[in-house]
């Protein structure tokens, strides 16, 4: 197996997310992976890379992106002034899907929330997605919530 | 019905705030209401009040706190690079629940994220708080997602 790397994604890494953003149902609809790049994800990076609250990550291969996740950290009152970590927009190439990069993903992302000092993970998963489901829970996640979404 | 007005929250603000995170089942035994205020909470206050992204806001009326949400701005590179707004550690007052102040203050929270330029405001709440579902789902938002939380 070769070694993996994970990194602060570059803006140079744009293409190589918003590829991988857009390479399923949901994505292919909601995204635009037109060259040159749409100006909108350029700001977007601008915005996360600004934010040291956000840790928008690639995982590489042979110098090669085969992954994405973003970590949100965020301060809070509750739990005596816990902080959170938060994992959304988790992707992976589609070469490397079923290969368990999945898992090391999580397993880093993890370990990163606890480096920066949270007390807790959360994420949120489709409803219909058993077989995350199962994932997460290999993870040690457990699911007492549900998530809600407004559109606006 | 007197007015009440919603503004960021302020240093002074925190015995109150922690009081309200007190004063229920599992708040009890999270929190610490001892006075002087425990050092933790003045930190997370900080780290809250730097943070651009942060809004910690409360609610008075007649100059008296009573009410307090969490908004978290969150930037991103899907959706065409659509900022999210998230909802969390919303706590009423006791002797004000059950009074509307909370649809008011949800009603109050969606607006500023739509003013923020969010394109979707997300939440998640615990999976047997029924009533607490009708409320969301009154207020427009659609549960398709599980909550998964990892305690560190």
């Amino acid at each position: 197996m070769t070694q993996i790397s994970f990194r602060r994604a570059r803006e140079t890494d744009l293409p190589s997310i918003v590829a991988m953003l857009a390479d399923d149902e949901l994505g292919r609809q909601r995204e635009d992976t037109s060259h040159p790049l749409a100006e909108c994800y350029r700001s977007a990076f601008n915005a996360l890379d600004a934010d040291p609250n956000q840790f928008l990550a690639v995982v590489t291969e042979d110098a090669v992106v085969v992954g994405t996740l973003q970590l949100t950290f965020i301060p809070g009152l509750s739990r005596k002034g816990a902080w959170r970590g938060q994992i959304e927009a988790v992707r992976i190439a589609g070469h490397r899907r079923g290969s368990g990069l999945g898992r090391q993903m999580f397993q880093w992302a993890i370990a990163q929330c606890r480096e920066r000092g949270c007390n807790l993970v959360q994420l949120t998963t489709d409803r219909d997605r058993l077989d995350a489901h199962r994932f997460y829970e290999q993870l040690g996640f457990t699911a007492g919530h549900i998530g809600y979404k407004l559109a606006l």
